[in-house]
């Protein structure tokens, strides 16, 4: 299956399942980030933009000083959540957590 | 004493003993970060301009994907270490360990 | 007066005369860019991140691939529009046309 | 030819005549670039950055200020010049004179 087909509901529950702090909101996957200051949310959204860009998969995202908010949904997939956007999800994910290794 | 003046060789020495991972290096202070991948080293930089730049004092820096290596000088001070450098060093860090709180 | 002082009406159009594209929604400075793709778009916020967090100054932003919507207003002016956002309005248009040099 | 192949001689002095300011130093594709303040050039940053990761062919790069000196290698063609240098620069220099559309 095309990783840009959208997830039925049984495929999107299981997903959800390892995708912590996420959630569906009018049909797309939602979380909300909450960072130390201004600078260390908009380095998160540097990297975030890098991986992003290079999933060709853009997110739908604002940030208000220390919080950033982001929605994932797949045009090509009819506006809805697809495998897509769970990768980029996990990708996310990591990257708010990055630090030297 | 003005933040940007050079500080002395025991200033220096008492200063860097809270600095871990900085050294002295051709009279600059000086430290390599490694990150777990580019976006993570460039989402780290992103984070440090936003702080530099309002303290209008940048760093000497370079990037080659997962390693940013970062000098820090003040013109000001003939060229030479000052507290501002310190500053911005302890910034720095505070950003490589930044997490979402 | 302070920069920080909500712009009374008159004030607030003699501003918005010299800030092309910009309109009053929602008691915001609001004004959408529009990018050649993804990268040129998030290379302009960086920019724009770096002044104005020079400025303490934050926006509320979102992006979508190559478009970027921005909206000022001055929490400490009672969320209207202060001198502050009028400031910001100006170094973010410059930023959006700059180049080399 | 695979793109990560090394240039021979006439092929890498073909691609520089499309190359305005770039030269080759060092064995490697090299430009300084410099812009109207830090928030400029660190904005170009990003958006190369983003470009860069797509291709998986990353910048040697440095910053102080308002200059981004930039090498390009591959490392994959014995830390010669290959054609995905030449593709990057193009991409650079696109993004250096970037503005909204």
């Amino acid at each position: 299956m095309p990783r840009a087909t959208a997830l039925d509901t049984t495929a999107l529950q299981n997903a959800l399942t390892e995708l912590p702090g996420w959630s569906v909101a009018g049909d797309k996957l939602h979380k909300e980030f909450t960072f130390k200051n201004f600078a260390a949310a908009f380095g998160f959204m540097a990297s975030v933009a890098i991986e992003a860009n290079r999933m060709d998969h853009h997110p739908e995202w604002s940030n208000v000083w220390n919080r950033v908010v982001i929605d994932l949904v797949t045009h090509g997939a009819g506006n809805r959540i697809s495998a897509l956007d769970v990768e980029l999800a996990k990708k996310i994910d990591a990257l708010a957590q990055q630090v030297t290794r």
